[in-house]
Formats: structure tokens, sequence, C-alpha cells
């Protein structure tokens, strides 16, 4: 359950245009069995009618498929209490020690069913949202992946388009077909090793206006943001923008875009080092994105935990589960992307309806042309 | 100027806390003259009296030393208007160009200023505020550097507080005087060729309770919250936590850190791939984050931009500045990170003046312990 | 559909607890026809197992039995577009004509939907959990009817649970029955004649510990918070603490609660002009609150509007209505006013648990009596 | 202190603008003699340059004029510790007795100083700069004072111009010169008596435009921020809008505005029963809000209360006061006011220069024409 607060009125919206983000975050070569028994959907509840926005708060819906196997185990009427063990097995690499202790549960169920990756399924359906509202503006949020266990793809040089067309038909949403086929390899060794892999997506976003997110403070800077909108998302450990640490081992002369001008295109770089963002502001090139996966932590080559009940050794519970979430972490990455960009078009344009918005965004357009031009006069 | 609201009443604060901060963060090999200049000390305004916090918001003041020199030029008094000549040339690396294009400028210097790492003269003394508060509660946030330019600090094996004494003894904080020597050639030979340099540092937060942050919903995550914090950060493109981007390279059964248990320590790790964090919330280990600092992009060695006015090409100015300031930021993380403990730790133990919070945070240990002793004697 | 964030694990919550308020806010004499269609009961979706909150968002649905009949008129699916007539006469006294404009909506049914009361369904069944939070700390919040028309009700000097008592045997939710008796008389009056009629009702905190909210900072004075909760109902239209309006009539020497000690209570107050709250925070008397209520302004007997697509003047539309909701909406106050006692709780004790929130409010609560003890033996 | 965030760049802004504010809020008959030590002035410390706003944070600054008598009796320098004795008599109907039990400090100094109505000069600089925000788009915030005591004004038929005129030219701020004059005569009795008193003042918003606020959630309602903004006043204990309590007596075919269209002004209202404000949401008329303020509790005719070292009971101490501050708390309430509505502003028409914002609110008020308009000609 979600409720998305302060879309415009008048946004078109589908069901098919968020169930199409689920399906893409339930593929991937690498998924466990989990994935086959979901199928999401998602039931847009309010807020929406007859396809457009209300400008009231929209309540989406994703039914789990699995639920009738958990209906009394995580029910929330008191009569079944007790109907199911409780797990006392606290699993590494889990919010499940530190949330029991947090919240003085006895079951580390109350905590693993939240913490689970199983919640970007909502996250995603918010993101396809905040996309659709972002496409009104020509601006796109892709993802690619960059790297599975220590296998690199070689990024062609490409648009945002051909990277994202080349992902799309990727089985692991990589868009080197060459690097894709090790992947899967890897991906087969380590299922056979009972092992897991992680790995490294990155995101872009085309079209972004320049002028999101601002240097006047830093709890408003666009790259904070978008750090903390990754960095939260399960199993993320680390986030870069542009050249990343990359930059941080080169000196000033190699890092910085050079600005140039142009009558049709007015300012432009011809590099992206920043990853489209200089002092906490959209720059108007192409928003770059890295994060880092680790390895899903539930492992069929189990590690050692304690029970909590007895405080003996134990060794963590063989589950079913994926080898590797990379390609499905993107997508969800999109959506996390996604919701900022949309918060951020929000706070610098206004409007309450998608027409005023647009009116306001053409008209910062028209401006930033202008201002770019009738300077060229003066020459 | 800096307003911290939500400060417990009773908090001893003595300027000299703030002002060795504020000091810490102008030192390092490789500033230029700049820092001389500007000597920074600061002036609690409100919230504070005879030393001890009031509840009230705390009003700090750190003066520009430099100010005498920009007192016209920066005058709110429309009747120095014009009594500089306009910025025109915006500066590669910087906000400049996306900064007057947003808020319509037409003199970049109503960006620079307040884009400047300047700025972070007040978050660090915000920040010593914060490690105030932590420090009641055994908690301390360090920082040392980890590379300059390319070269590589080999981190000893050592304790927080003897990573600490080493960091403050060297004049790059650097853990490595070995690493530090060839670090400061780098940024002799760097100045001589008019360039700069970035780096990595690492921040680590020794004694945090678990429980801090949650991973109920994906904005309460501490590890999102301490990606913003850093990214925010001047010059900052790369964020990690724990074993951030290696992660991504090693196979799950060499990532996670296993559960162990013992009558006198209760619940440990032996390792901490996890950098302290796992699903969003403290496990009770050192909290360990990096991040990646490009070079300083004002150089001497002029990078190509464009005038603004007549739209011709431009060598971006000759400025005096530093070569690096990699130990700086350092210090500025330090305070970032500070800041988003001390909200978590209010957040988790509420308290209105330090007595209290100190009385609910004691209950929660005692808790703690006894969860961890009581379950025992059901062995 | 709503979503709780923040409330501590392990509270208990039954959907008994919600309903039985739902039920309230469905009662009380004057009410159309509409309320018998809509029997609301609550489905609690997610956040609680087994009856005990699990520290993550709850998420609660209250689903409109009148569903059925708005299936096609309200779906979110483009398919049912234009399956009902657009509504384009603006009602006085609603949102109708300003949300219109705001939104771009060229159908008023876009707006009115949201805009109703019906609204306050999810609000009072978020408020019964707030309740819930409360009761735990012996907190309780009550309404009872002051005036309806211009009947005014005599309250009778009694404890809040006497109050309490009376409102909930009451039809019209007054603790006074002979004014009762003329108020209904009043409202077979009013429905006889076409007519709608408002009045004011009170609600009462009993119990509430000194010290919620702060003088410190005006957003976080206890007063203004629940002023804006009490405001933000549909048709209030006037909001007082304590004397209120006439606190504005009298001297000085008549208005200010006296302060008085004694050895079993410590500092008490015989008066309680104040309404419980001073400077913003509350001060350990009852917490008395007034809003007054506008009339329905959907009549039988219409008022004049103008139709939006032809601008001729028109009568706004009969419709079946209430001829008097302020006994509901004094439920709907106690909703209001729980949650924001509900949060001015957590800011104040903090807690992840119901168990830590309690042994934190046990330790202030020993505090408040040792200091003032303690001080005593200096006698 | 006080920081503004938020305001967009290139906004005129003066040290007069403010100052002017300042002044009026010290200004009316019955305020005693501290006023005249304080003669409050605006320091603009950051955010503005040459005049003008630079869109980043405002920093302003009111020096308290007193203060060199407070100096070390409220030093943040710990070497004052003790230089002045502790208050220990709380006074009846201030934060003082659940400030210190809140806070858990010894001397009640340390709440009453915050907790002073001196803090709203800072509210006031803020309000002036949101006014001047308000100014670029025609909108006027105005008040005068309805009743002093028990005498009430008899408001005379006129414009917003006219009644403020009026208010600036009274000492009392009250446009029935003759109430004024009986209101002068009961402050020279009360003075005389020893005694304080309250009364009402109304704020009056001209040229807001339709759309402010909105129905789509109770937390973005304007009529519930504005109670919030007014109740947070120091002794406001009532607020109302339009009609206010007034409505609740009458029946629902007198409280409703209905709706009237020319093709001249578009649709209109000839009553403002509702107080410009509908559903949440302005709906083109003047906004009209009133808000009571108690008796000032500070009385030369003490009232009992505790010394809360002996617990022996006291009478509150006889200091220097006004008699009456209702003109000056309606000064207070413009800004309170003003900062709302600019909030407001902002958050409908966005914008990050004063330039876009008017862009944008121009492109909003043409929609609003041509939609009044174009369906005309359809009649």
């Amino acid at each position: 359950m979600g409720i998305i607060e302060g879309m415009p009125a008048g946004l078109l919206i589908r069901v098919t245009d968020i169930d199409r983000d689920l399906a893409r975050r339930q593929g991937g070569y690498g998924r466990g069995g989990r994935m086959e028994i979901e199928k999401d959907t998602v039931k847009i509840c309010t807020g929406v009618r007859w396809g457009r926005t209300l400008g009231s708060p929209i309540g989406l819906m994703v039914r789990n498929k699995d639920w009738e196997n958990w209906r009394d185990k995580m029910s929330p009427d008191p009569m079944f209490l007790n109907s199911a063990q409780p797990v006392t097995h606290p699993r590494p690499g889990h919010a499940d020690l530190a949330g029991v202790m947090k919240y003085g549960s006895k079951d580390i169920r109350s905590i693993l069913e939240r913490a689970s990756a199983r919640e970007t399924a909502m996250r995603v359906a918010v993101g396809a949202v905040a996309k659709r509202l972002l496409e009104e503006f020509g601006i796109e949020v892709i993802s690619h992946v960059l790297s599975i266990g220590n296998v690199f793809a070689r990024v062609p040089k490409a648009s945002v388009q051909e990277l994202k067309k080349r992902a799309e038909a990727s089985e692991l949403r990589c868009a080197d077909p060459e690097a894709e086929k090790r992947m899967k390899r890897r991906i087969d060794e380590a299922r056979a090793a009972g092992d897991s892999l992680g790995g490294v997506f990155e995101i872009m976003v085309a079209n972004a206006p320049i002028g999101l997110g601002s240097h006047v403070h830093w709890d408003r800077k666009l790259d904070g943001k978008l750090a903390a909108a990754l960095m939260s998302i399960q199993a993320i450990k680390g986030v870069e923008v542009g050249a990343g640490f990359g930059a941080a081992n080169k000196p000033g002369s190699q890092v910085h875009d050079e600005i140039f001008w142009n009558k049709k295109e007015g300012f432009f770089h011809k590099t992206n080092m920043a990853g489209g963002i200089e002092g906490g502001t959209s720059n108007g090139e192409t928003i770059t994105l890295r994060a880092a996966m680790k390895p899903i932590p539930t492992l069929y080559k189990p590690l050692r935990s304690v029970d909590m009940l007895f405080m003996k050794p134990f060794k963590a519970s063989i589950e079913r589960s994926d080898v590797c979430a990379v390609p499905a972490a993107g997508v969800v990455g999109e959506a996390a992307v996604a919701c900022e960009l949309a918060s951020a078009m929000l706070e610098k344009f206004g409007g309450d309806s998608i027409d005023e918005m647009k009116r306001n965004f053409y008209g910062y357009e028209d401006y930033l042309k202008a201002r770019m031009e009738v300077e060229e006069e003066q020459r």
C-alpha cells in the first residue's frame, strides 16, 4: 500500500504504465523461484479518475500473490497469535539482529518481512508514476548493469536511448552482450556453489533541465538527495555521481568539464565527468549515477549466526533465494531516482495541474533560450 | 550564521569546543594563502547560557575575517549597487553556470559566494555542537585520509582511537606516515604544475548504539541519510558504507558479517564489511563511511569556458587557491555525519534535557544487556 | 486508504478499537439517509501482526459501501471516460469553485469527492490508533456538544469521565439533556425548512503530562498545532483554547490560573482558564479546546450559483443531506486532537517500542515527582 | 537571529522595509516603558546583495538594545555562572512552570527569556520580508483592532485600504475613532488598577488569488495553517475565519456565500461569510481572520504562585510591563499570516527568481481569465 501526495491534476496514469515497471523489477537472469509466485500488478485505489490524476493523494495497492501462504502467520488479528513458530536465528547481512533489538521484538519475522526487498515493489510502483510526470517534460530515467560479481561490462559510447534499448533487450539489463554471457556463466557457477553475487548498475537521466536542486543549502543539493534515494535501496553500499571515486585519483585539469557555447545549443560541455550535477544543481547534461549492490545475504551455503533463545551457535537456515538481483535493483534505482527528480521538478515549477506545470516549464525554457541568444546579439 | 533547533537543554557547550573544529577545518598541507586570512572563531549568540544549552534554538555566528574586502561588493545595501564588476565567466566544475541560469542572476558572484566551500565553516560549527551531544553518550566521530591524487594509504589495523591519534598528528590527516610523505610530494608537484588534487577520506563512528535509523521506510534508513550528508559536501562525488563498491565484486559468502555471542559482549561480529549498518539500522559495530572528493576546480592552469556577455571563449581566470583540500573535507565530513547521528539519537531517545535523554539512553542500554543475558539463563 | 508512520512496535490495536470510533462518527440525531448506506469498518492491511504493531507503517483501508454506485463514475480506468455527466454548478460554501480553478478541472466531481467530509472517516480511523497509544499513558480524549443552532448547553461542573459518559449516552453528544431536547426540536424545524445547522463542540484531554509542545519556537507550540488540526476539519471556522475569545474581554486579574502546591499533588491550579496550555506547552491540567462548525452547505433550500459551462445563474441542486453534523464533527475533532497529542508524546518520549516509550515516560514521571518532593525537603 | 529559506532571487528588500514593521510592533497606546529602551532595527547579514535577494538563505539580526543589562546574566560563557540570582517563582499565565519542568531547568529565567513576546520582533522582521514578496503580486496584509477589554469597535463598511489607513492613523490601530477613545480610557483605568487587558484583532488579506492552500489533505488546508500561525503567537487563545463562531449560530441559508458571475469580474460573491477560504482553499475574496488575545499576564497586582525552592506560597513579583499589547499583537499577526501566504504562493507558483515566479503567476491569472471568458462564448 502506498500513497503519493503532491502530483498535479490531469496527469495520465494507467495501470499498465505501472505494471510494466513491476514486471521489469521481477525479471532478470539469476532470480529464484519466488519471483514466479508473485507476478505483481497494481491497483489504483484513489486519486485517479478515468485515467487522469485529480490532484488528491494517489492510493496504490500491490497485492502479494504469496499472501495466502502468510494469511495467518502475518495476520493483524490477535486470534492468530502464535500460529507460526517465531524466527530466532538472525541472518548475517540483514536487518534481523539490529531490528529485533531496536523494536523489542521476540520474533525476527516481525522485522524481516518489512525489511525485505519485497517492499521495493511499491517503490517501483510509485516510481512509475513519477516517471509518467517526467515523461511529460521529455525526461527519461534508464538503468543498465555495469558489473556482476567481478565481470565488468564495456559500455559502448552510445546515446541514453541506445543504452536503454540494449539493456531492455538483455536478460541481465547489460548493454554489453559479450559481458552478459560471462555474467550468466558467473551466476550459474555461484548458484552451483550455493553462493550469491552483487554488482554495479548505472542510472542515467536524459533531458533534465538546468537548475534542479540548489547550491544554497546542503539539504537542497540534488546529488545529496539522489545519493540518499539510492543508498536506501536494500543491499546498496556505494553511490557515485559522474566520475565518482575515479575523480579522486585524477588531477583537476582532467576532471572538470569545460564550457562551450554555440548558436544552436547555447552553453554545453563536451565531457560529463560531473555526471550532470555541479554545485548540487543539474547542469543540463545527462545525470549519471552508479550504485554498488552487495551480494544477496540469503545463501544456500549458510553463514554462522546465533540462536536468540538459547544463545547457541547456529548456521543461518537454507532458504530458496535469488543468486543475483542486480538487474532488478537497477529498476528499483530508476524508481528511486525518478521520485527525487519529480520532487525537484515540482519544487522548481510548482503547478497544481499538469497544464500549469507545463506552462511554467516552457516559460523557463524560453527564458533559458532567450538568455543564451539575447546576449549573443551583443557580440 | 546558523541556527540549531532541537538540542536538549543542559548540554555543556563552550566556544572552544567549536573553535577547535573550525581550526581543524582550516589546517592541512596543500592549502593556499586564503586560509591564513580567515582564522575562524564562532560567536554563540543565543540558546546557550553560562555554558549550557537552554533547549531553545542555538544561534551561531562565524565572522568572515576577509569581510572587510567584500563589504561593498557583497553589501545588502542598494547604495553599493554596481560597486564591483560582475563576474561573467562561469568556472567549470562549479555551480556558476547552472546557478545563474536557475536564479536568473547576471553576476556569477551572486552564486559563487554561497556555493563556496567557505559555507562549510558553519557546517563544521554546527557539527561541533552535534559532537558535544554524541560525546555525552560515548560516541566519537573521526576522519582520516585514505588517498590523495593516486597515492593510497595503507591503513593499519588499529582502534578508532589510535587512528584518530595518528590522523590528528599528521599534516594531511593520514594515518600512514609513509604514504603521507608521498602525498606531500604529489601535492608539491601539482602545485608546481598549477594543478589540483582530490582524494578519499574515511569517517568512523565509534560506540553508536544498536538501533539508530530504521528499516521500516526508505527515508528513515541511516545509510541513506549519511550518504546524503556526505554527498552534499562541496566536491564530493562518491560515498561508500563499509565494503562499498568492493562488496559488489565478491561472492556473498565473503561479504556478510557472521554473528557470534559470548557472555561478556553479548552479540558481536568478528568482521565489519557492513560498515556498522545493516537494513538501514546501526548494528553496534563501528560505522564506517568513505567519501571521494574531486580535485578543487579552481586551477592556476585555467580551463576553457565562455564569457556570458559576449559568448566568446574564455579561459577561466587564474585565482589563488588550494591545491588539495581533502584533509579539510574530512573534518567537514565528520560534522555532516555527526549532525545526522545526533538527529538519529534524538529521534530514538527523545528527551528535552540532557539528563532526560541520558535516562532514556541508559534504560535502553540496560534493556539490551538484560535481553542478551536473561535469555542466556534459558540455556 | 491511510498510512500511519512512526507508531512504536508492540502497541495493541484491534479492528474493534477503530470500528468503534467509525460508528461514533456516523451517529447523531439529524443525519441524512446517507449514513445508513455507509456503515464503515476498517481493514488493517499492514503494520500490525497478531494484534500488535510492528513499528513499520500501518496501512488502513475503510471501504466506501456506497462504492458500487460510483464504480464507473469514479473509476481510475480511462475506459469509463465520460460515463457520468460532469457537475458544472459549484455549490456555495464548498471547495467546488476554488477547487476547479486551482486544479484546472472541468468537472466539479473531481473536486467534491475528495473535499467531502467522507474523507474524515479515515481521519477518525487514524485517530483511533493515536488514541490507543495515548490510552497506554492514561491520556483520554473526549468531545461533547456545546451548542447547535443557537441552542446552548449548560455544561455541568463535572469530571472529564462524567462528561464523556453523558455525551456518549446522548444522541447529540450533549452533556445537558435539557438542552439536547431543545436542540432536537431545532433540528426538526431546520429539516422542515430545508435548512441546516452548525454548532460548537468541545474537546477535552485528560491526564496529558506537563511538557508537551514547547515555547521555544512558534511551530512547536502545542496550541498552534491543535488549532491547525481542528481548523482543518471540514466546516470548522473557529477554534478556542481554554477561555478563548472570552479571555479577551476580561482583565488580567481574572484570566490567569494561579499556582498552588501541596504535598500530595505537587504544583496545581484551581482554575483552568488557560485550557491546559501555557506558553505553547501543556501544563498538566485538562486540555480544553472548542471548535465552531458552520452549518452544512448542502441545503434542500438551494442557494444561488452559476453554471460553469454557460455562465448562467443556477440554483444549487437539491441533494439528500444531513441537517446537522456537529456531534460527528466532535468525533472527528477527537481524532484530530489525538493525532497531534500522539505526535507530541512521541516527540518528547521517543521510543521504538511501547515498552521503551513507557520506560521513558515513567522515568519522566518519577523525575517530576522527585522534583516536587526533593525540593520540599529543603523547607 | 533568524534565517529565511526559500525566498526567490531578485526580490527587492531594504532595511527600511523591515524596520517600518519593527517600529509598528513597538507602538500602541498602553505599552510600558520597556518599549522605549528597545527601538528595534534589523541588520541583514546574508542572502541580500545590493538590495536584492540572492536565492540563498537570508540571515537577519535584531539586536536587543537592552542587551547591555543582560550581558552577564544571559551570557553563553560559563565564566558568568551564577552571576544572577535564579528566578524561582513561576508566574501564572506564562510558560514558566511547564517550561522548567519540561526542560529540567532550575532557573525560570532560562525559560522566560525565550518564551517572552520579545521573540516576536524577529517574527515581524521575517514577516516583513514575506510581505515584500506578497506585495510584488499585489497582495496586502493588514490588521486592525476590534476590541480591547470589553470595548468593541464598530467597524465601518470600508475597503481594506481604507481600514488600513484608519488603523495606521490610530494609536490603538482601531478603525473606529469613537471606540478608540473608550478603549484608551479603559486602558488608563486598568493601569491605575494595576491590571491588564486583552482584546481581539482582525487580519485581512486583500488580492490573494484563487487557489492557495488545498482541499486534498488536512495538512495542506490554508485555514488550518493560518490558524496555527495565529494561535502560536504569545497570548492568543482563539482564532476565527470569516464568520467564525458566529457562523455556528445561524442557519445554513444565511451563512454561505452565493456565487455570481458577470463579464467583467468573472465569478464573484456578494458576501464573505467564508472569510475568503472555502474547502481549505482561497476563493478570491478578502481573507479575513480574527484572533483573541488574553490580557498580558505580568500584572502590577500580583497573582498567587509558589516558590520552587521552598514550595512556599508567593505572590508573583511586580514587574514593569505593558497594560495592553493588542495593537502590537495585530502587527505580529500580520507577520504570521504573511509568512504562511508567502509559503502558499511559493508552493503554488514555484520559481527561483522573482521574475520566474511572476511569469508563472501571470500565466495562471491569464488562465483564470480565459477560463471565465472562453466558456462565456459558449452561451
